[in-house]
C-alpha cells in the first residue's frame, strides 16, 4: 500500500465477479462516480464477465460518457451489469489479463467481488511491480454469504437478509394460519449469517423461525427430528431455518450427496438451484413423525433460491453502504492508493455507525469468515448478539400482527 | 338473491378459508368496516380455521370492539389471521356448523375463500331456508389462482402475480449476468394465470421469461428439450416458467407423480412445498443438452413455493380491491342481500375500471376458470391480449437496465 509521487495516467476498468447480490450495481455506480473528473483517468471501461471476459477477449463496455440518469437506473437493478463469472483465475492467466490491461491503456483495476476477487487483484498487481507496468488493484468487498475477512459486514448481505426476514416473517404468517410443519433452506454454503437472520422474523412467543440450523454447528438427523417434535408439541406447528451448507459430523454437506450436479471452478458441488435438501429433510419428517391420527403430518418445504441475491427491493442501509464503498475505492485511487480492499467497520451500534477502511489484500484473500460462537446459541438458536448485530443491516421491517388464535 | 322485508338481528361472522394470499386480510377488514355501524348487528365475530372451527367448537373471536389502528395493521399483514382450513364441509357437516352459528345468534355469515367457499355459503344458506332459521350466507372472492368462475380476476391474484413478475424480472438479470439454463417453477394446479404472468417481467428482446408452461397445455418432454435448446441457442442461455400443474397428454400431472405426498381433502396430492418437479426437469435437461465443450450445461431449478401467496408487499391495486369487496360484501348484506356472491367485473381496460357485481353462489361454486385459448400462444407463450389483460393487475413494476452485453 505504497503511495506513489504522481498518479498514471490512463484509463480505469471495472469487473463484478461471483455471485451477483441485489446492491452490486450500487458499487459499480459508487466507482464511477467517484472517477469522475479526475483528471488522470482518461477512460472507464467495464470488464465483460469480469478478467473472465478479458481473458475471451470480449470487447470492453465503454462507461466514460454514461450519465447520472443512467447510473441510477443501473443502481437500482440487481446482479452483476456488467456480467459476472465463476471462474477463479489462476496464476498462469495472470499474463493473459495482464495483456489485456496493456492495450486498453489500463491503469486502475477495480474489481467487485468476495475473496477470490481480492486475490485476483493482489495477482494482477504482483505482475504490475514485476513486469513495471504501473497497473493500480482495488478490490471493492461484496458477497451475500457475509463471510469476508476483515470486514463487520459486506455489502449484499443486509438485502439478502432483509428478504430472508421477510420471507420467513410472511411465510410463519401462512404457517400459522394453516398449521404444519414447513422447512425453509437458506443460502450459504460454510457462513450461516444468513440463515441465522431468519431470526429477525421473530417478534412474539410463537412466532417463527422455531429452529434455526446453521453449517457451523454439525447437523445430526435424530437430534433434528427430536426438536422438531418438541417445537410442534410447544406452538402446534414448526417453522424451521435450514441453511444449504448444513453438514454431519464428519463435515459433510449433506445437500452435496443429494444433488446429481456440477462442480464449479473451486470444485465445490453445485448446493442452490435445488430443492433436494429441502425434500429429503421433508421426506424424513413424514416418515419419522406421526400425527395422533397415526397419519403423516403436513410437512412443506420452500428452499428460498436466487431471489435472495437478486430480489429487486434492497436493504436502503445495504444499498447505500454498496455505493460508498465503490466511492471510496475510487476515492483511495485517486489519491494514491496502489492496491488493497475496502473494508466496512463498525463504530457504534446505537446509533448505527459504520466506516470505510483501506486492508490489505491478502487479508481479505487469505480466508472466509463465519459465525463466531457468541452469535450461536446451542444447535437449533442464534443468540441475542447476533439480532442486535444484523438489526440495522435490513432497514426497517413490517410491523405483523396475528390474532391470538 | 331475495330482498327481504326487514332485516334479522343479531351477530354477524366471519371466516377464513383455502389457500391463504398476501391481501385477504383485507378483505376481512373490508367486510368489519362495511359492517360497523349498522344497528341490527349486534356482535362480530371470526370464526377461527374457517369452519372447521365452528364443527370443532373453537371459540369465536370477537372483532366487535377492534380499533381501526387494529384493522390497518391486520389489513397489512398477509395470510389468513383468523386461521384457515383446508376442509371442505360435507353436505353432514351443514347441522354441526348451522348450530354452532344458532348458538351464537349468528344472523350473518361471510366466507372469504375459492370456489368451495362459496359452496359452503350454498349449503348454509339452504339449510337456513330448510329450518326457518335465518342466516344471510355471502361469499367473498379469494384465490392466487385467479380461477374463480364470474369473475374478471380474483383479489390475491394481483399480488402473487406481482410476486411472480418480479421474481421473473430479477431473476432474469441474474441469468443474464451469469448465463445458464434456469427453471422456476410457479403455483396453479390447473389455471395458468400466474405462471402466465411471469411473462410481465420481458421488456427487451432478449429478456426472460424465454418460455412459458401452462397447466392448460400439454406438456411434452422432448419438445421441451428442443424448445430449451432453441432459446439457448437464440439467447445464450435461456429462463423457463412452469407451472406446478403441467400435465402430459393423457392429462397425468407430470409434479404429482414425483412428490411422495400427502392428499387433501379433495383428493389432490401435493404440489407445492416440494422441489421435485424442478429438480427432474433440471435432470433431464443437464442428461439430455451437452454444450459445445460436450460438458453438462449449468441448469438451476427454484420453485417459487409459498412467498407467492404471501409475500408482504402486495399489488397496490390488489390490496384495494380485496378491501373493497370486503366492504361491498357487507353492504349488500346490510341492504338486504340474502345469499350470494361478489364479483369482479372490468368496465375498461384504458383507463384500468372495474366494477363489483352481486352474483350467485351455485354459478361460483360450479366449477374453476382456466386460461382462455385467446390468452394462449402456441405451447410455449402467452399472447399480448394476457398481457394487457394481466398488466393492471399488478401495480408498477421496477425498471430495470440491463448493459447490452
Amino acid at each position: 500500500m505504497a503511495i506513489p509521487r504522481s498518479l498514471p495516467q490512463g484509463a480505469a476498468i471495472i469487473g463484478q465477479s461471483g455471485g451477483p447480490t441485489a446492491v452490486i450495481n450500487q458499487s459499480l455506480v459508487g466507482v464511477i462516480e467517484g472517477l469522475k473528473g479526475f483528471a488522470p483517468v482518461k477512460k472507464i471501461y467495464g470488464m465483460r464477465h469480469g478478467v473472465d471476459g478479458l481473458i475471451r477477449h470480449l470487447p470492453l463496455v465503454d462507461l466514460t460518457a454514461i450519465t447520472s440518469e443512467q447510473m441510477e437506473r443501473i443502481a437500482r437493478t440487481p446482479s452483476a451489469a456488467l456480467g459476472s463469472s465463476r471462474a477463479k483465475p489462476t496464476e498462469a492467466d495472470g499474463p493473459r489479463i495482464f495483456d489485456a490491461l496493456k492495450a486498453a491503456d489500463v491503469r486502475y483495476f477495480f474489481y467487485i467481488g468476495g475473496n477470490d476477487s481480492s486475490d485476483t487483484c493482489r495477482i494482477i498487481y504482483e505482475l504490475s511491480q514485476r513486469t513495471g507496468y504501473e497497473v493500480h488493484c482495488i478490490h471493492v468487498p461484496k458477497t451475500v454469504d457475509n463471510d469476508l475477512m476483515m470486514n463487520d459486514h459486506t455489502p449484499g448481505f443486509g438485502s439478502a437478509a432483509r428478504f430472508v426476514a421477510m420471507a420467513f416473517m410472511a411465510d410463519d404468517k401462512d404457517n400459522a394460519s394453516l398449521p404444519g410443519i414447513k422447512i425453509n433452506v437458506v443460502m450459504g454454503r460454510n457462513a450461516g449469517f444468513l440463515t441465522a437472520a431468519s431470526v429477525l422474523a421473530r417478534s412474539g412467543e410463537h412466532d417463527g423461525p422455531h429452529l434455526i440450523y446453521l453449517p457451523e454447528v454439525p447437523f445430526d438427523i435424530d437430534r433434528f427430528v427430536a426438536d422438531v417434535k418438541e417445537a410442534v408439541a410447544k406452538h402446534g406447528r414448526c417453522q424451521i431455518a435450514v441453511s444449504e451448507g448444513i453438514k454431519d459430523k464428519e463435515g459433510v454437506e449433506i445437500g452435496a450427496k443429494l444433488i446429481s450436479g456440477d462442480k464449479d471452478a473451486h470444485g465445490n458441488a453445485q448446493l442452490s438451484g435445488s430443492g433436494a435438501l429441502g425434500d429429503m429433510l421433508s421426506n424424513l419428517l413424514k416418515d419419522r413423525i406421526k400425527s395422533p391420527s397415526g397419519k403423516p403430518p403436513r410437512v412443506r418445504a420452500d428452499t428460498l433460491g436466487y431471489l435472495q441475491r437478486c430480489w429487486p427491493e434492497p436493504s436502503p442501509v445495504d444499498a447505500a453502504e454498496a455505493r460508498a464503498v465503490g466511492v471510496k475505492a475510487a476515492q483511495e485511487a485517486m489519491t494514491g492508493l496502489t492496491d488493497g480492499s475496502i473494508a466496512i467497520a463498525r463504530i457504534s451500534n446505537h446509533p448505527y455507525r459504520i466506516e470505510k477502511r483501506v486492508v490489505r489484500l491478502s487479508d481479505v484473500a487469505a480466508k472466509t469468515k463465519v459465525m463466531p460462537p457468541e452469535f450461536i446459541n446451542g444447535h437449533n438458536n442464534v443468540t441475542k448478539a447476533f439480532i442486535d448485530y444484523c438489526r440495522p443491516l435490513v432497514g426497517d421491517l413490517p410491523n405483523m400482527y396475528r390474532l391470538p388464535l
